[in-house]
């Protein structure tokens, strides 16, 4: 018997859509205005600090740094790991049964799915989302079943604070059914920067509870907070039993390329998470998980975090600046590298040519695609993190990353400050 | 609804029994000779070459080679895989669209499983199998079907090639369905050291031709083969049409820990693993991926290449001795760092006191279990690479690997030696 199509993908990568990202970069490359000022994906326009680079390199030259770590991760970072968050959680974390490491945060949380995830499971995330959620989601067979956050009612006239993206609860609970596995949080979020408050998360620590919902908390980004910071895995024993909560040392350490996250939970679902990797990357890799163990074990002594925070914290302010100027409201972050501007007030010129796979892209892509050719800077279109249905919630709204040197954000601001002749 | 036990996890990581390299490492650490010598995993006892580590320091400072790559991986990596390819494969491989980069050649594989394998298709393998393969498949959905490789009929009796091991081509086309979606080869092959041959790889791509079976073919020990070392990619257009071809910095650099792996095949394959790959991985390690493309670059000037061949038959040659002068059969490696031993010969002492776990299984888990504790010498037991139906098939051999300094392979050639008295 001979196949129809021998070379016919499995429905799991079928879909060849362009993405968000490779629309924006493709966009980026095509400008008229060059250099352009990439404010789109999150990667740091700096290097990591020397102490951790340093530390890579030393990692070099020694032998068993270069050669198989054990599939849970190197125990020098698992511990420096269980050390650096025994504080925050309240309790000694154990590094050997608590800790797991990963191929970064993003197969950290595939790991998860795949560890708990049966065909046919719920798994409730918000909106917007960070988008690979989703396919770690369906591979491991789950449907996803989402939450929205609603955005600031005043969000288009005035800047608000992130913590004013709401959370409406009674759709999160009729969203809950006996399918329902898991429920993604993200905390501070992706891309609206809020924190969310002690009370919301108590509200949702809850629900999981009751309905015995493992709760997968991604905290990447949760170095950088401007308002106080609350871990849901430390609300109660009770939640603390049913929370991954998943870090990464790309977000910690300016070094998205690094590929090196980790989840910290009980022993019950730690390995099974462990066992999900092993069977997916089997182990991650040496040099760098050395490296990051290294920047825990030093970051406090040289004050990093600190840093760290007052630094993002300055260039955010540095960047809105603009936006304040044009009279552009956004919605200031609680936390993260990351900014939505609500551009409502651009009228994009009547019969602008934009290419079919943007025009028909709700008014975000219009709005990115104009900044990236016009003015020559680039911003991600968030309707990407919605649903088609709530789509619509967010089409006035840009993300900029501001995890970038400050030079490249006054350039960014001058160029932005072209916006004005498009306003009304 | 309340579930009964929140905490079970998904099937495909249910089981917790415990695989070969947990238990010889754990026997290691508990052996009372120490420390021991580890011929056991196949992770090198020496460092990567000095231009390759220098490239990834270099790399470490510079900012874009700490931060994400593309997913398909990295454009210089890329074009210096496809530059060293091209003359192999007797055509220029297009790197925007042949060659795609993954997280080691072990994600690589289950990206390419991931891409085309559908819930009950059928996946051919050959026993003995890298242990991994499994479940890699059976995350996809796939079925595996095992085709053996039968030992050397003379096998216990005396020295013979690893191209003795053979394979059963009535019983492979027997295997052979209308859902058979793919083949794995590996050649040269891990745990034989056989380098399949020109007419048995084009007998199995004639198969497959016939059948539309994909061919994903493991060749990570590419540049160590001590005969002639045909890929089956290059056999014929028609075969070349349906062959991922799977590669490993790892192993060509001596960084089993770096995690850098890729594939090369047509366009119409490769975009599928690539697309699999982003929804697992999102991408590759920056730095290792930027030294990985300075190896390639620079390795035939320094006659790298030709030097870790050389190296590595005279680090086999030197080791084998100890058989040779022992009387102890083995099967000559045509490839790879692995040679399997044949240790019938060897009377385990009776009434041995074999903890539980070990006394369970086939008498080379006795063996490896015996040169831990008395010998202090770690090798792995190869049924566990075997079905339980053919483990009996090589219950007398064991693996050892070779990748270790010299003077290693002295201590554990001194060692072994010990086996005399155990011998008739």
């Amino acid at each position: 018997m001979v196949r129809s199509d021998p070379f016919q993908p499995a429905k799991r990568v079928a879909s060849q859509k362009q993405d968000v990202w490779t629309i924006v970069n493709e966009a980026a490359t095509a400008s008229p205005v060059q250099p352009i000022i990439n404010m789109g994906q999150g990667f740091f326009g700096y290097n990591p600090p020397q102490f951790v680079t340093d530390a890579a390199k030393e990692a070099l030259d020694r032998v068993e740094c270069n050669q198989y770590s054990p599939t849970k991760g190197r125990p020098r970072l698992k511990k420096a790991i269980a050390d650096a968050y025994s504080p925050f959680f309240g309790r000694k974390i154990n590094p050997d049964t608590e800790v797991t490491i990963t191929t970064g945060a993003n197969e950290g949380m595939l790991s998860a799915f795949m560890g708990f995830v049966e065909p046919g499971d719920e798994v409730i995330i918000f909106e917007p989302f960070f988008d690979q959620y989703i396919p770690n989601i369906e591979m491991a067979g789950g449907k996803v079943v989402y939450a929205s956050l609603q955005p600031p009612k005043e969000g288009a006239t005035k800047t608000t604070s992130a913590s004013e993206w709401a959370i409406d609860f009674s759709e999160l609970e009729k969203s809950i059914n006996d399918k329902t596995r898991m429920i993604v949080l993200n905390s501070p979020h992706n891309p609206i920067g809020k924190v969310f408050s002690k009370k919301e998360l108590e509200h949702i620590g809850t629900l999981c509870v009751r309905h015995n919902i493992i709760i997968l908390s991604d905290e990447v980004y949760d170095r950088l907070y401007y308002v106080p910071f609350t871990r849901v895995a430390t609300l109660s024993p009770e939640i603390a039993k049913l929370t991954l909560t998943v870090g990464s040392a790309g977000k910690n350490f300016y070094a998205t390329g690094w590929r090196v996250g980790w989840l910290i939970g009980p022993e019950h679902l730690i390995k099974y998470v462990s066992a999900a990797h092993t069977r997916i990357c089997y182990s991650s890799v040496s040099p760098l998980q050395e490296a990051a163990a290294v920047g825990f074990e030093r970051a406090d002594e040289l004050g990093f975090w600190e840093q760290s925070k007052r630094e993002m914290k300055s260039k955010m302010s540095r960047f809105c600046e603009v936006f304040d100027e044009l009279g552009l409201p956004y919605s200031e972050p609680e936390g993260g590298y990351f900014v939505l501007a609500n551009l409502s007030k651009v009228k994009l010129p009547e019969g602008y040519d934009f290419p079919p796979h943007v025009a028909e892209r709700p008014r975000d892509f219009k709005l990115s695609w104009f900044c990236i050719m016009e003015l020559g800077v680039a911003a991600i279109p968030p309707t990407e993190f919605y649903t088609d249905e709530n789509a619509h919630l967010v089409e006035d709204w840009l993300r900029f990353a501001v995890c970038k040197d400050d030079e490249v954000l006054d350039g960014a601001k001058e160029r932005l400050r072209g916006l004005k002749k498009y306003m009304a």
